[in-house]
């Protein structure tokens, strides 16, 4: 039904690798490299160039590299140099921003807004309508729910900009701000509509508006099974690195040790 | 000016009503069915193949169908095996995963984000950048304002997928979280920007973060009229079953008896 | 790389100016004017016509603005009988719906909802996914930061609207939500996640759900400098009018004296 190469436009110092396919309507400008099994659905625009395009005539499109196994969702605009590891796939109308780096496997959820200049470790994985502002630097397994922003100007308007720093393993749930430099640790979890203002321990399970620290989430309890959920890589693998082998075992081997 | 038929796709297996209407620039996959006088405008991509698609060769497109008198606006997409009933309407950008089931007239605003596997009644009406979560069950006359999100993980990340349930002729605020699993019952009215964790029963005006029972609907007074103007089907009927005969008669007509 | 008149649609009625660029597969619907120096990129709809069109065969497309040097970006829909100052810029997707006007040297972030029937001033900023219902009032020099959401329905559902009124030089911050009918001053700033219900006082800091008043802007003091950064056009200048010559003498010389 799809990839039928209707209206696709694809600039001819775009580099791509074997077994690629690019939905109809998607555009693809200079520079872009397209890694092995990757696929682009319909109607996006990949490399889009920046802003110095519009003013600069002797603009040349810096590179952008779409790692191998990647699935861009239709209607997605991914801005010229930026990086994404295999495995990177997008929900529909992602916009990501330029100067963006991604590691391997990230997800970015439908109409997720990356505003470029962000840093991301392996395994993120972004929900719907996620916006992460500037300069922010995201660790490894961290998950980021529905309509959280990470904001970067402590007095706005001004010229400073100092995003969110988040740690590994690290939960941000649904509807959630974290305002400006604010460094969260590893394996925390952040409440539902949180408002974060202060930094973060390691393992803290913070919520409210404004967010207090309510406790350490291994001290969390289900009402099923009378244990925490948390640390998470213990009970939960799917999609993850450690599913066949169990995280104990995949942390030992993997420099998590401590973890 | 529009519906001139241009770069217009549709598969030969689509079926399709009296007097309907496909925007330039739309593409519509296999097995979708298009009643009387549908109008789908720009854009659009309706019957998008589920993810099975990407892998199996043998993939089979499930059936869609749009009732008649149906309005998608530009840039929808609606995934494969949805039924939507008769005068459903979209704004733009909307997307609607598969498995998803609508009554009767409802409508759903710009850029709303239904994730598939849900259940909505007659009349339910979504305002702009609604995120509805899978498994959500929406009743009938229920009306949901921009900003709101229905989650469904109570431990994230779990493989535990327990959506919200909201009854009869509730209305949930702008900026609304409803948590995993709640219940809300018939006629209740959540206030703008709630964290609602807990069930509410039916009349309950909820509000805050977390959300708390603040009153009875009825007991709500206007600062004009010093009367409730819940519970609201008996002052309004814009666009409602009711509109000429009024609520009284048609409850009586339609086994809303004790509403 | 862009601009290359593929697929292309403009109605014969359009006016364009000098050095107009226009993005492929962008669509101009009847009367719309596109002033010199005015750049419309890829995948837009610019004069979309109003709801009367799908059922007025008479339907006779009401005539739309685009000013001077303005920049809209792709995927943008702007319905017709709008009008937007010169230095108009948006974001990607944004959607702009009928009977708004916008001022000189407005900016709108990607994703932005505007509902229509709103007026705004000169040299507002809208960061991403604000949503601006109708008959909003918006002056000049308002700062607006993503997830913002400005109501209008105060008994929802109802057929009253009554939008917010919010004055020059205010900031309102990311995630908050403005009540129906809710009148902000001049110089306000509103602290992220808020829900505003009263109305706020000239030169006030209001923050919180629901939102109080915590003080003067001009009593918060930068940690670093322990000035405060507020009034900010003494303090911010990037894009602003008095770029060249201060706040000081910019405003005596427009008619700002009191600010």
């Amino acid at each position: 039904m799809k990839f039928n190469n209707r209206n696709v436009f694809i600039s001819s110092s775009v580099k791509i690798g074997n077994n690629v396919r690019i939905g109809d309507s998607t555009v693809i400008y200079d520079n872009v490299v397209l890694e092995d099994n990757v696929t682009i659905c319909n109607d996006c625009v990949i490399g889009e160039p920046r802003n110095e395009y519009y003013s600069d005539v002797n603009y040349q499109n810096p590179p952008t590299i779409i790692g191998k196994n990647s699935m861009i969702r239709s209607h997605s605009i991914i801005y010229a140099n930026s990086t994404f590891g295999e495995g990177f796939s997008t929900g529909h109308r992602v916009t990501i921003r330029e100067n963006s780096k991604f590691g391997k496997f990230c997800r970015i959820g439908t109409a997720s807004d990356i505003q470029g200049h962000v840093e991301f470790g392996d395994y993120c994985w972004l929900h719907s309508n996620v916006h992460i502002g500037q300069k922010s630097t995201i660790g490894n397994f961290v998950f980021i729910y529905p309509y959280v922003v990470f904001t970067n100007d402590p007095h706005p308007p001004s010229n400073i900009c100092v995003g969110p720093k988040i740690g590994d393993f690290s939960q941000v749930a649904v509807g959630t701000v974290v305002l400006p430099g604010v460094q969260i640790g590893r394996h925390c979890l952040i409440g539902a509509q949180s408002l974060v203002g202060k930094d973060v321990e390691d393992y803290q399970l913070v919520a409210g508006n404004p967010a207090k620290v309510l406790k350490d989430v291994r001290d969390l309890r289900s009402r099923e099974t009378g244990k925490s959920h948390y640390p998470w890589p213990y009970t939960f693998d799917r999609g993850m690195p450690w599913d066949d082998i169990g995280f104990e075992k995949w942390k030992n081997d993997n420099g998590y040790i401590n973890d």
